[in-house]
């Protein structure tokens, strides 16, 4: 019986926000499912070339983060605390023996997840394919379409 | 055979995440596929009428928005710094050829896209359906719900 | 004829993006769908004992946010405009009959929504099982994995 498939459309560039999808595509692939991500608009970020590891959060406009104090807004808007606020998670993750994005993204690679990034998006973000990590291929919302259209599980992050 | 089915809830209403819902529908039904959007929450604004191109963007909690020169977030607060964001991604898709929301819209209204907007969101932000384009329904999640357990493709943008 | 299943992943723990999911949930469990939810990342906080109506949202970076009147992002850095768009939201919601995110959770518990806390985000966010509210399960992305195979709609909030 062919493998079940699944498609998801990594659209955040942010640190938090690039795990969802490389968590959920590694395990998947190693439960023998097919999968394919496609990155697009900020999602792009996670593929430029060693830019994996460089992502940042902030914690403008997410009440939810969990940081050490609360933190006013108008303090979390000096320079200083989105490198703060990206360091702490950074470490809370290596603290708890989860990979970097980077590890995630060679793991990916390695396993055979399928990795698209959207050539409309990086023209309008002035990205070059140069710019892209090897193994990477170029499509367009048509080329998700025609995986998504024949996999069980489609997800937008 | 009975064309593939796609819906998607597009839940967010600023510039850029109004991008993925349009792009894909518009997509996807050009590939026979029946597709229907589920406007909720802020996507509502997408919607709106005469709104479509006056949504905006601000670079304020999301550090991979890509900006012309690194902006610290305190100076990103400031009242003219989310005009030039939101001006500045209107001319870089414009520049590159893609489509104004609005324009992606009117492609959505007339190739077929079924849209519905979300009474419940509707009534709790004082919307009312006069204040809603034309060609666009009204309903509820159970709506949603019906279209999806029929549907191979769901997303939630 | 079996049901047909659905799973959401709950990854925010805003006020405003609290809703979707268990909105969705308790529908479909409603219209007789098996439904599982899986709570990971700040979604965590959902499901914090006694932390569901305490869940709060930020006007910062989210120009689409309806407010009584146009603030300026350096004003909505102030510690009080969190509290007043929080406030505001949940004034909104009761207004209009829409149940609290507490009564919305109580509800997909009694209803039989299956949930499901990521160990994984636990372990790095530093929550332990005791945090958790009563009737929640533990597990990890494999978990959702296997369910969402089995799913017909899948959806990431």
């Amino acid at each position: 019986m062919a493998n079940k498939k699944m498609t998801i459309i990594a659209s955040k560039g942010t640190l938090d926000m690039a795990y969802p999808p490389l968590i959920l595509a590694t395990t998947a692939v190693a439960m023998d499912l097919d999968v394919t991500i496609f990155f697009t608009f900020y999602g792009l970020q996670i593929i430029k070339k060693d830019n994996a590891d460089k992502l940042k959060i902030s914690p403008l406009g997410n009440p939810a983060m969990p940081m050490p104090m609360p933190i006013p807004a108008l303090i979390a808007t000096l320079p200083s605390m989105q490198a703060i606020a990206t360091s702490m998670m950074k470490s809370m993750f290596k603290k708890h023996g989860v990979a970097t994005v980077g590890s995630l993204l060679e793991l990916a690679k390695e396993s055979g997840v399928k990795m698209i990034a959207c050539q409309m998006s990086m023209d309008v973000m002035g990205i070059q394919q140069s710019d892209i990590m090897e193994g990477v291929e170029f499509g367009g919302a048509a080329t998700w379409m025609d995986a998504a259209a024949e996999s069980q599980v489609n997800l937008f992050v």
